[in-house]
């Protein structure tokens, strides 16, 4: 693992949680991406090298949406940025770790992703993320 | 906020979070801190420039044990470095952001800190760190 990538915040209604983060961080969203296949629309912000992810659903099914029915606002995942994530999906694999998606799947941000399940992460839900090059 | 410090994570058991998080990060936890005023024993693994700050009970009357009750092991908090906490602390409180202790108190790792409410923030408690020099 390089270094922590992005924290991801799941958030009921986006523009109201863009008002907060601008007005806590002191800074502006600097993009807004849909990723279709997870029915999210995301909100990235700056801060250091890390980047605040707030997630909201884009379809009363989607993940977050059932996030937020079960556990409401809250932090939803760590992402950490790796060089070789089929390297460190086997690691983890072989370590016990159990990976969410076999293959890494293209998330949001230019990504290669995969999660690693939060009962083996003592609750944290884990995103291993690699630049798409 | 000049960046992301660290993420604390509530654990129930340091020994073997330890152990998870040595196996998911690759690398060792640095030290343990106890914090008498807050009930705690922490854990620090280095990333990139974050920090991991895993958090036990010494208490089971306090803030992590309580808050593992209602809430089970995971992510409690994301730590912001300031570089002048009590201006921050100012800024935040006139944005209308409720700070859960009024004066910069003692923490983990010789930092002033400052925590600002879960509920102004998405269900995400943020606290504010500046070194002690």
């Amino acid at each position: 693992m390089k270094r922590i990538e992005h924290i991801g915040i799941a958030v009921a209604d986006l523009d109201q949680a863009e008002k907060t983060y601008k007005a806590l961080l002191g800074t502006s969203p600097y993009k807004r991406e849909e990723v279709e296949s997870e029915k999210v629309i995301t909100s990235f912000f700056k801060t250091g090298k890390n980047k605040i992810e707030l997630l909201a659903s884009t379809d009363e099914n989607g993940v977050i949406a059932k996030y937020l029915a079960k556990k409401g606002e809250g932090i939803h995942h760590i992402a950490f940025k790796v060089k070789d994530i089929k390297w460190e999906m086997e690691r983890l694999s072989e370590a016990g770790f159990t990976l969410l998606n076999p293959e890494p799947k293209i998330g949001a941000d230019n990504k290669w992703v995969c999660f690693v399940h939060p009962k083996d992460n003592h609750g944290v839900l884990v995103e291993l993320c690699q630049d798409i090059v």
